[in-house]
């Protein structure tokens, strides 16, 4: 089932000095900022040739990503994201297997315009984990 | 400088039980367990084909992941690992840049037979990141 890490997200309480990180000292691309208030984040992606980074700042005053940085204001690795063939079929057996999905169960439109879904991370050895229809 | 993801490190507390759920529940392919008794970890590689997974369990007295899973009892996301070309010269830039490379600042030998050398998350958005060279 468990297809390509499509990326790893970052939350960070500054998306500007993050990105400049990246960019200026350890010399990646980094694309423009990226608003999608349905997650209550504005992403930046980086590319690392086989997979990216995703950068996520909050918005908005709901945002999904606030409680974490709370608990980590200095920012830190909030999900991993893999790609799987159909997004349906994933959460149906994972379902089956016992396996928790966030949220209504249903998938949202992700940053790349595609279905994803968030599984708890209390199933995953303390690790959110995001899939993605590709 | 930063090269591709080598791996996504999530440190676990049953190496066993962790193992179980990416083979049995998500379909991967995991490696037999891998004793790293200088880095104070065993561990495991969970091919997802972009990349790896690498779960890690403490092994001996003074784990280098035994503070972390005290904060983080379930387990989580620990480090990433980029790949670079050389990592003297990776590491002699990063601080000319003013970043702290942990420990003496002098590369280990990593999992995969490599030097390695880990960065300070303070400088990275509280992310752990670790360097290997290839």
């Amino acid at each position: 089932m468990l297809g390509r890490l499509n990326h790893v997200a970052i939350a960070v309480p500054d998306l500007g000095a993050a990105s400049a990180v990246y960019r200026t000292t350890l010399g990646a691309k980094v694309t423009d900022p990226q608003a999608l208030p349905e997650h209550g984040v504005t992403v930046v992606f980086i590319d690392v040739g086989n997979t990216k980074i995703e950068l996520l700042e909050p918005l908005g005053e709901n945002s999904s990503i606030a409680g974490f940085l709370q608990k980590n204001p200095a920012g830190g690795m909030h999900h991993v994201c893999y790609e799987v063939a159909d997004i349906i079929a994933a959460r149906d057996q994972l379902k089956a297997s016992g396996m928790r999905i966030l949220g209504e169960g249903e998938p949202k439109t992700g940053a790349h315009g595609k279905p994803v879904l968030f599984l708890h991370p209390k199933d995953f050895q303390g690790t959110l984990v995001e899939l993605e229809q590709i």
